[in-house]
């Protein structure tokens, strides 16, 4: 019996819009809880850590949808998401009865990153800057093997990951979660048949913003240039979009847009090559 | 050669005050990476969630060394013990070669504990109050599987363990961190010869506050009543001792409180029942 089940894994990426609703976290865990097999929590908490740096006293500055990451905002979201969202997580799935464990990338070291240098940045109105983005990181490498570890074990020690890597010299780097979940996915190929789930608060890819019925149902990369050169897929997205392309280059088997009720796949976008 | 190596199991709980500055944990850090074998980093943090807590207005309150911890309090601890320390830590310790993996006694259900029920305290002046201490958790158990599965694996997982416990439905609780180390080193003992060491800025316990060389060498329970009624050991020190106690008489073989820099114990106050 348990051979089949184990040798699929649901990578479950979860956006901050939902985690921080406790109405629709409930709801989400319940349904992660109710999926059987290996699986993977990752969280956003993005407006928490905004909320909170502002209750500090710390201005929070976003280009082109990443967090500018000092020393001092890197505290408030090593706070957020690492302690935080992540082990609430942590133990409201506790209390549902799946064995969960919290980790950022330093863990186990499971995602190493470095620190991204200064770049030049075009902005929409046309100028141009060099944004030093901070202890933000770019992901080097992703341990499959010690996530696998924990899948492996009896009972299931099922992983909630926290958008954080480090960089193998003692620092925390902030890092993007869809890029964290795309990582996790690809690590997790050489042990397992892997489905990547981007689940947020819409219910898939929308051709029109403002119709949820608008779900376009397949998006391959061919249609994915099109959507883009036609202005209908932009903004935070693109990047979403572009992780998971990644990741099925890197070995994913199926990546799913959908919404956070939907972690079965009766809706949402799936994405194709 | 393994095999005698990893049936030891050193178990080092560090204060607050350590932790919190940048000379010593470095220090501590390159002693702890320095221990052979198995080993697990308990810390605190209160320090920093005192600052915390007044950086976001939130006064904290003390009754009998214990900080009493509403809904706000418990968001402020588990931000800062389970992100912004733990988590500095593992990453510290990864830069120096050590695979550590930052834990909450929520994170694979290592350790459970329930709510404190409001408790009837006699204070110093005499006057009796009932304290609610709020989300603080007292340890009901602690599972010592989960730890060694990660102590035996292959390279050997350090955990480094946050001062917080959950209580089974989904709550996250405060739990004083020498406790946590009392409870974490009694799991330990069905797995390995287990030695406690709690270090602090202290060489060791002191016959005189004032002067590091009245170290007692070695305190057993007959003499832990004489100093308890001579008035000489007093204040904190008096549930470090209850729980270094309590770890012997659950089978942990040795238990010394020494300075942070004696990890291997050259000096410091041997406890023995």
């Amino acid at each position: 019996m348990d051979t089949p089940i184990l040798n699929k894994v649901n990578v479950i990426k979860v956006g901050g819009a939902v985690v921080e609703d406790g109405q629709m976290l409930s709801a989400l865990l319940e349904g992660f809880a109710a999926l059987e097999g290996a699986k993977v929590l990752v969280h956003g908490g993005g407006r928490s850590a905004t909320k909170m740096a502002a209750a500090l006293g710390i201005e929070t500055r976003m280009v082109e949808g990443r967090r500018v990451t000092d020393e001092e905002m890197l505290r408030v979201v090593q706070m957020v998401y690492g302690g935080l969202v992540n082990k609430t997580l942590v133990a409201r799935l506790q209390s549902l009865g799946v064995n969960a464990v919290g980790l950022t990338g330093a863990d186990m070291n499971i995602i190493r990153a470095h620190k991204r240098a200064p770049k030049l940045v075009r902005f929409e109105d046309g100028h141009e800057e060099t944004v030093d983005y901070g202890w933000v990181g770019d992901v080097d490498s992703a341990d499959g093997e010690a996530l696998a570890l924990l899948l492996r074990h009896k009972p299931c020690v099922i992983p909630v990951v926290a958008p954080l890597t480090h960089d193998g010299k003692g620092h925390m780097l902030n890092t993007n979660a869809d890029t964290m979940a795309a990582e996790t996915a690809k690590a997790l190929t050489p042990h397992f048949d892997v489905t990547l789930t981007y689940c947020f608060e819409k219910p898939g890819v929308l051709r029109n913003a403002d119709d949820d019925s608008s779900v376009i149902r397949e998006i391959d990369e061919a249609s994915f240039a099109q959507l883009k050169s036609d202005g209908i897929v932009s903004g935070g997205m693109l990047p979403k979009l572009e992780n998971a392309f990644a990741s099925l280059r890197g070995g994913v088997s199926e990546v799913v847009i959908t919404h956070w009720s939907d972690l079965r796949h009766e809706r949402g976008t799936v994405i194709r090559l």
